[in-house]
Formats: C-alpha cells, sequence, structure tokens
C-alpha cells in the first residue's frame, strides 16, 4: 500500500467506526478540537508564520489567506463549538410509515462515508471542513494548498488527538501530509474507499478533478449572480441591495456580478445606482442603452456578460421587462444565486418559478446566500450541482440515507 | 446540429416550459397517456410482434422481456394512472424558516431538468420512465434497446399526443428514433441540454456510460443481496423468508444471492431450508460447513461469494455470529438490499446501524425493497448510488431542490 492508499483505507474503516459512535461522542469530540485549538495556538502562529515567509513571493491577496490572524483564529474556534452545538443530522428519520402489508418503512439519514477536500492554502478551511464532517459523521481526508501545509499540520495534530481523546479513532481526520502535486492523482484512483471529493478552488481545477476519477465530485463552480430590478423596484432599497450585493466583499462567489435593470425603472433609479457604486469605486461596464443613460460608464463587451470579476467591476444591462431577463439569467448564469428586486408578488412569484438557480432572491442581497445566513451553521462550500446538494453544503447535505424496513416475516406477493 | 442533439435542446426546451406547468396539467396528461395506450393498442400489439419476429433468434427471456401481452400492457396502463394520481413531489417545500435578519428561507423541491434514460428492450420501461419523469416535472428523452424499436416509437407517439392534449410540449417525452449505436455516444456528449442519464441494463455498459460523460449518472448497479439468520431466528419464519426471497423472482436485482446461518442455529433450520430450497429446485452452494452437516450440496468457490446469480442458485455460508456477517457482508455485498432474521430486538438495531446498505431489513423478504413496497408507487430503478438518490428512484428522487429567500431590503452585515 502507498502512503495516500493506506490513508484512504484508514478512513474507510474510521467511518465504519463512526457508524455506531453516538451523537453525544461527536460533539465532545467538536467541543474538544476547539480546546485543542487554543492549547497549540503559539505552535499554530509560529507554523503559520513559517508557511507566510515561504509564500513571500506571492500575492497580497494569497498571503491574506494563507495567513491566521486573531480574528481568524478566533472564527476557526468559534466553527467548531457552534458545529458541537447544532442539532445532529444523522438518524434523523426522513420518512416513515406502515405499508398495508405491515412492513415499517423508514428513510433515515446516514453518513456519506469517506469525504475528500482538496482545497486552497486557507487554514480555516481545514477546520471548517473536519467540523463539518464529524458533525455528520463522515471520515475526512484533507488536502489543502501546499504552501499551508505546516499551519494544517499542527491544526490536524490537534483535532485528532481531540478525537482521540473523545474516543473516536484519530483517523477520522486526516491530513495529506506532503505538498507532492502527485498525492492528488493518488488521491483520485482510491474510488474503493473514498465516497466523494469536494474540490475548491477555480474552474479548472474543478473540471481537472472530474474527469480525472470515478469518484462523485461535488462541484462548486463560479457565481456569476444577477440581481433584476424591476419597474416598480423602490429606489433605496434597490441602491442598497446592489450596494451590499457587490460590494460587502467582492472576492467571494455569491458576490453580484451582473445587473439587470428594466427598461422601465425611472431614470432616478439608474442615476443613483450609479452615483452609489462610484462612490465605492466600483467600475460600471454597461450596455449600449445603460451608456446611454449614464455618462463616463465603460461599454461592455460580450464577454463581460459572462465575467465572474470577483473584483471592483459591474456590468450591468438593460432589459426588456422581467422575460427578457430572466432569458439574460438562463442563458449567462451559473445557476448560484439570482434575485429580483420588486414590489410586485406577482413579478417575485414568476421570477422565482423560472429561474433555475440553487439560490432564487426576492428584495435581499445575494450576498445572503450562504450556510450562516440560511441557519445551516458551518459549510463546506456553495453547490452549483444540482444533484443530492444544491446551495450552501452543511453537515445535512453530506449525509445521504438508507431505507430500513422491518416486517415480521413479511412476505412479497 | 445533429438530430440528438436537437432532441437534447428540444427536452431543455421543453423543461423550462414544464417548470411553469401546473400540477394538475401534468396530472391530466398522464391520465390522457394512459387513455391514448389504450386507444392504440392494437397498433402497439402489432408494432410489438413486429419486433418480437425481428428478436426470434434471441433467447426466451430476451423475447419474454421484449413482449407486450394482456398483462404487461395493463399494467403499463395502470401505472400511468397511478402516477396521475399519486401526490405531486414538486413544490414540496422541504424546510422553511426566517431568520433573525428577517429573511424568509425554503428549501423547494423542484425537477432536476431533463432526463435521459437508457435500457433494455423492455417496452414496460419506456411508458414508466415516461410517468416517473412527468410526474416530478423533467423532461425526458428515452433510449430503449433497439431490439424494441418499433413499439417504442408507437407508445412514444401515443404519450406525445397525450402530452400535447393536455397543453404541455410534445418534447416532454422524446425516443431517439434509431436503432444507431452511435446515438447514445451522442447522448453522452449533451451535458449542455442534459442533467442526468439514468442507465439501465449490465454493470459493464453502466460503467462504460459513466466513464464516457460528463453528466451525471445514477447507477443501478448489481444487487448481491443477503439475509442472515441469527441463532434465535424462528425457523418457520426464516423458511418462508428465504424462499420469498430467492424464489418470487429469480431473475431481479433484490432477489436473495447468499444466505448467512448463523453457527449456532439449529441444525433443524439448516434441513428444512435445504428441503425447502430443494422443492424449488433451487441449487445451493454451500461452505464447507454447510456441506458438511447437509449432504449432497454443491462446494461453494470464492467466486460465489461474490456472484449475482439472477437464477435458481443459491450460496449458503455458515457464520460466527453477527459481526462476522456483517463482514461477510461488508466485503462481498453490493450495498443494495441485505437483512437480518432475528427475534432479538438488539441484534437487530446492531445489523441496521453498522449495515451500509440501501435498504437494511428485518424479518422481511428482501424482495420488498422497491418503490411500491416502500408506499412510493411507479420507480425508474433501484439506485446503488450513495449520493443524491439510494434505494428506489421514484418522482421525489428525480427531483432537487433549490433555496427560495423573500427579505424586505434584507442585507448581509
Amino acid at each position: 500500500m502507498t502512503v495516500i492508499e493506506e490513508i484512504a483505507y484508514r478512513a474507510k474503516i474510521a467511518s465504519g467506526l463512526l457508524r455506531v459512535i453516538p451523537s453525544i461522542a461527536r460533539a465532545d469530540a467538536l467541543n474538544r478540537m476547539a480546546g485543542k485549538l487554543i492549547e497549540c495556538k503559539e505552535a499554530l502562529l509560529k507554523a503559520n508564520a513559517a508557511d507566510l515567509a515561504g509564500a513571500s513571493g506571492l500575492s497580497d491577496a494569497f498571503q491574506k489567506r494563507l495567513k491566521v490572524d486573531e480574528k481568524v483564529f478566533n472564527y476557526m474556534v468559534k466553527r467548531l463549538q457552534e458545529a458541537a452545538a447544532l442539532p445532529d443530522p444523522v438518524g434523523r428519520v426522513i420518512e416513515h410509515r406502515t405499508m398495508p402489508s405491515g412492513l415499517d418503512v423508514k428513510r433515515v439519514a446516514v453518513p456519506i462515508g469517506v469525504l475528500a477536500m482538496i482545497y486552497e492554502a486557507r487554514p480555516n478551511v481545514t477546520s471548517d471542513a473536519a467540523a463539518v464532517a464529524l458533525k455528520s459523521g463522515n471520515a475526512v481526508i484533507l488536502k489543502g494548498g501546499s504552501e499551508s501545509l505546516r499551519t494544517n499540520m499542527v491544526l490536524a495534530e490537534a483535532m485528532r488527538s481531540a478525537a482521540c481523546e473523545a474516543g473516536l479513532p484519530e483517523d477520522v481526520i486526516q491530513l495529506i501530509p506532503t505538498a507532492d502535486r502527485n498525492a492528488v492523482n493518488e488521491l483520485l484512483q482510491q474510488d474503493k474507499y473514498i465516497d466523494l471529493i469536494i474540490p475548491r478552488g477555480g474552474k479548472s481545477l474543478i473540471q481537472a478533478i472530474s474527469e480525472g476519477t470515478r469518484i462523485p465530485v461535488l462541484k462548486h463552480y463560479d457565481g456569476i449572480c444577477h440581481l433584476y430590478i424591476a419597474h416598480d423596484a423602490d429606489i433605496d432599497m434597490a441602491v442598497k441591495l446592489v450596494i451590499n450585493s457587490k460590494c460587502q466583499n467582492v472576492a467571494v462567489c455569491n458576490a453580484l456580478e451582473t445587473l439587470l435593470i428594466d427598461r422601465d425603472a425611472p431614470a432616478l433609479l439608474k442615476q443613483r445606482i450609479a452615483q452609489a457604486l462610484r462612490e465605492k469605486n466600483v467600475e460600471i461596464r454597461g450596455c449600449e442603452r445603460f451608456c446611454a443613460e449614464v455618462p463616463d460608464c465603460i461599454p461592455a463587451v460580450p464577454a463581460d456578460w459572462d465575467a465572474e470579476y470577483l473584483g471592483n467591476i459591474l456590468s450591468i444591462r438593460i432589459v426588456d421587462g422581467i422575460d427578457n431577463a430572466m432569458e439574460h439569467i438562463a442563458e449567462h448564469g451559473s445557476g448560484h444565486t439570482d434575485g429580483i428586486i420588486t414590489s410586485s408578488d406577482e413579478l417575485a412569484s414568476r421570477f422565482i418559478a423560472n429561474v433555475d438557480s440553487a439560490s432564487v432572491l426576492v428584495n435581499a442581497s445575494t450576498r445572503l446566500s450562504g450556510g450562516g445566513d440560511y441557519g445551516m451553521g458551518a459549510v463546506v462550500g456553495i453547490s452549483t450541482d444540482k444533484l443530492h446538494a444544491r446551495g450552501p453544503v452543511g453537515p445535512a447535505e453530506l449525509c445521504t440515507y438508507k431505507w430500513v424496513a422491518v416486517g415480521n416475516g413479511t412476505l412479497r406477493e
């Protein structure tokens, strides 16, 4: 057995043991993991400083994601504690009926088994992923960006020893202990042991992973998120929602990328939105009609309608009514998060029924389409897949189910 | 556009229209489909006779599956009517909460979109698949075994015209109108339009399909189903359950393939089971210990423990307690359907908690692990996948969900 194969095998064994470990022991482990993180804070920050030194040639944004500062550290601890306190998704009876045959039939939530997370050099994902995996009764294999290896090793060691103290097999959490890129390729071949791969990162990375494995992959593709402002939208609300959706954090998947404004919306609305965006240093790339109404915008080119900027840019298009807006979203959207701003229930209902996205919002910021704001707690990402899990992926989404049917000598007639 | 690409494109358009067609119109279409089948019965039987004449060189079992006789025909009609009467899975609110932010958050069941069914020359699957797809609000592309093409063309035409009369786009149901094998390969490339492929048939076919496409595939692999008879099982019940599980229909995926008997079970139980199986002409392939106790059994070879016979053969192994039984199932089972026969609640609970199969049964026939006996109505198959749908796949399993969040100018803080 190679190192990677053995890790996968151990995870499978651990996941089998997890099936019979009670909820309370998993919650205890999560609390102990938070405690261990606090205990090892000094070692963690030291390892992180070494990682940061190694990454000194990389971009500011990269280093910012890699850095564990006071705020990130507290957040990591808090997420583990929150996960411990959440209701347990495992064992939930999703359906229950007694059939005329006398068969008692239950659909019961159970863990998926073994998860493999492949992600960027962001140490907080290491603890978040472990929290969500353990909460859902899964064993997890973690492969973070190699620039964060020192930090992740301290984290994984702390969480493993906490799991052990809580009476869990320590292999419920395992870290791929190498920066070797072949490790990922080898991981993708372990379909005998791994039930689900969750990659995070660029679209090309995720595509390469799903094409290189027979293991199911939960995909987190891009978020080309839209807001459509109907003719009857409240102007103040529209301005606030656009600014919050675009600017609250430009670098995330549920940030607004394209704004669609109804041609019958008042001129004042367009002026005020343009002004508010400029105050926030957001570059506007407008369609011809928008540029004709609002001076000094950059004309959008076709590629703008398919762009996920993840930066201080917003494309704006004037559309001819709700149908035209929905057509634009169907053609250019990524099925992540799309919303309408309107005071009409009828328009809202049409938008909800027609737009086929993981999150469909009415009069709300696109930034709200996440685990916390939906009441799901810690999540490992936001799925753009349609099957199994759509939108935020928390502990409940990392469960599957089994059918438990109890008879009394019940036969098929 | 090629013929296949156009079919896929039309399905996508139809699925978009289906999103806004009310439940009652889909139910009406299903009832009209049943009516049209009755209307075209003569043409259908004629086409089927022509298909059967073309398949005269093939095996009896093949021809039996291909043949639409009175019984099969009535069953096809009934399944469409039953589907019409079932509760609608689309639009079901799976979760609903109002967050402290004021955001009203719902998880709502919605159709997956476009399904492609690839299956054997079994005409009843054509109408069953159309029933389940339409019930779940999906457009469906049907590709049945080419030997059934004439029968399927009559069926598809009848169902399409019924859909049309009910005000649905006729392209909610489309049949690949060719026996050309390349059509399947081309279908697998339509990831722009098709959301899910459901292949039925041999394991190698399903494997080839999942490796040849980027579209998600819902897999229906083999059923190597086990019963474990604990030491305390009621003898009469055990005999009845074994015979029903093995013999009620030997050719199906939830038929019993391996029987595990506790070493402490009474000798009488083993004798009576062997006798009952022989009366049903079932060949017994026993482990060394079983053969020593029960004369005239064929000694099992290692391959027997991994065999899906789908015929009049049963492998029997004596195991050393429940843990040994569960180890055997974990190593040799296919995660389809596995059961225990016991009078002990404690043993039953251990078995339920530990066995990681789509269906886990207690004191019930393995033949009960299906849509009808679980109260799910018509199904397109029994999934051995862990993700999205596990076990019987009915209308509810052919839905996904979306998040609908309604605010009042709600922002992310």
